[in-house]
């Protein structure tokens, strides 16, 4: 099946819209109609990395409506409203995928774009676009009484700091430090905050405090204020370090009480530390990245409960360049959301002519 | 009152029998007569870092017997049986003193030797002595029914590997790794296997698997073998690694199970890892150091139901130097003590003359 999608071009940070060949339903296979994918970083570092002419299309974090399924789907149905997010497949046999990791697969998950399918081995092709089909177990039913592109960021930006959260065990009281107010550290707030905890907001933005605070931080901390993070010392049980440049983890450690934990999700690269701030105090140093299909539905459902989604700015599809640029100066608050649904008029009027 | 010590002297490595000065008990006092204090490679680097006529009196892990006390101690009389570690005082009203962890004092515990006690002023002597007079607060009963030669090195070594096995939650089942098989590592093992836990040995010298799994290891992994490496690939809970010198800690890493934690105990300096190896399976990296009182005692506790003591090497007092080299050769299994017991000969001689 046809459909437009949002396509990498020659010229950097440029997409095009293109009509892509989507594969005929597989027995499990379940075919959605996109109606908005989140502007995530990795688009941008994807993009950055693509030669010319890869024909990348990015987005891994979208929602929309069943439009049909394959022969054996007996979980969804056709108008079903429904999420996906950065994993598309797994190997289903490996110790994590059978303790619902999938995203930690020993074969490596299948990414939703620039990945490699399992079964006929092409490169997917990302959540930028009109139709995507999928697996079925990597569909997510989405409470329907959430703005559907305040939902599509929980499915990237969201899982990857729900897991941690839920996996430390944040509850009621916990001393919650959250580094860094962007796509990830705005939903650790609120998702911190509606478990529960005393969330501490660490920003070098003395701008951002009264978003913290409107978010549901008690307090918040400039970084870059000595006297401050001094005072902070030894305050918090967990702290969630979302800032995706290289910077010092030393003073997230310091602000940890006895046995607490650092988690450092916004950065990939090498770590250098020193054992005596992880010994004092047996701090421990963790990370964590997306998640499996286990806490992925229980974040769908936290929030549906609790009334929780992303702030997003949502952008016309054929603004996607400019949200790009945007995203690269880091000015938003705090997702950029593509609305796709109209993306497939034109394959959609062709459609309707041919059955008329 | 004076004792005599075996106190550093400008040749390296060289210790003389010198007569030092104990004080007065003050009301809250203890002092103990030293039978046995144990060699710890700390003793080593202390010697190493201290200058000429620094008059540094090494040993910090020490048994002996209560000869007198303070006005006010009622924990302990004169006869008992006692045990001493590397911490003889701490601030007492911080947030880590109140929750028994003397060991992360934010005023910095006073160490057993080197330290600066924090009544007088004055610098600390250590345990290679024939008396040590010592705040009864940091003095522990030790079970009589354990022979106590190989008491005296669960009070730094024991210790050090014991607060984290335990505050990893190590019991019937834990699959724990053990990284090096020295003073601290046999320790590892055998209160591992003590616990219930089932115990891996990574070691360089095959020549110790024999030794390991004496220790109660079920399996010993040589870690210079990329395949037995590769094979334990996320089989384990908990890694205990050992090791003293700088090395690479991410194959320690990979050997962990989802939510896996490599506690990095022999090791002082800068860490250099990889996100990546912490983010694939949520990793915990983390370290400790010497103990608090709580768990000191209950190590103690815990070591004369089980029947567990340090296999040790004991030497006469008068043969420290050659221990003191073999040790820096790491040539020990596991640790060296050295007998005290008579060290004080010729001054308890001249106390029986004056009395008599």
């Amino acid at each position: 099946m046809r459909t437009t999608a949002l396509m990498s071009t020659a010229a950097p940070r440029s997409l095009q819209q293109t009509v892509i060949e989507r594969r005929e339903l597989r027995p499990d296979d379940v075919d959605v109609r996109v109606t908005h994918c989140g502007v995530c970083h990795s688009d941008l570092h994807a993009l950055a990395s693509a030669g010319p002419d890869t024909g990348l299309v990015p987005g891994h974090e979208f929602v929309g409506e069943v439009v049909a399924v394959g022969s054996d789907v007996t979980s969804f149905a056709p108008g079903d409203a429904v999420a996906v997010g950065n994993i598309v497949d797994s190997c289903g046999t490996c110790t994590m995928c059978l303790r619902d990791q999938e995203n930690f697969c020993v074969e490596f998950p299948t990414l939703t774009y620039a990945g490699r399918d399992r079964v006929d081995g092409s490169t997917t092709l990302g959540g930028y676009s009109g139709r995507y089909v999928v697996r079925d177990t990597f569909v997510y039913h989405r409470p329907t009484s959430l703005d559907p592109a305040g939902v599509a960021p929980l499915m990237c930006a969201g899982i990857t700091v729900w897991e941690p959260l839920r996996t430390n065990g944040v509850r009621e009281g916990t001393r919650l430090g959250v580094v860094g107010l962007g796509g990830l550290g705005h939903l650790a707030v609120r998702l911190g905050h509606a478990l529960g905890a005393e969330v501490t907001v660490f920003t070098t933005s003395e701008g951002k405090a009264t978003d913290a605070l409107r978010l549901g931080a008690s307090r918040v901390v400039v970084s870059t204020d000595a006297d401050a993070m001094a005072a902070a010392a030894g305050s918090l049980d967990l702290v969630i370090d979302t800032v995706s440049a290289e910077h010092d983890l030393a003073p997230y450690l310091r602000v940890l009480d006895l046995d607490g934990t650092l988690c450092s999700l916004g950065y990939l690269g090498p770590i250098d530390i020193q054992t005596m701030d992880l010994l004092l105090g047996r701090k421990r140093l963790t990370s964590a990245g997306s998640g499996g299909r286990r806490w992925t539905q229980d974040l769908l459902d936290f929030c549906g409960t609790h009334g929780v989604t992303a702030d997003v700015e949502v952008v016309p599809a054929a603004d996607v360049d400019v949200a790009l640029d945007r995203l690269a100066r880091n000015d938003v608050r705090y997702r950029f959301v593509l609305d796709l649904a109209d993306i497939d008029a034109e394959l959609d009027a062709e459609r309707d002519a041919l059955h008329a």
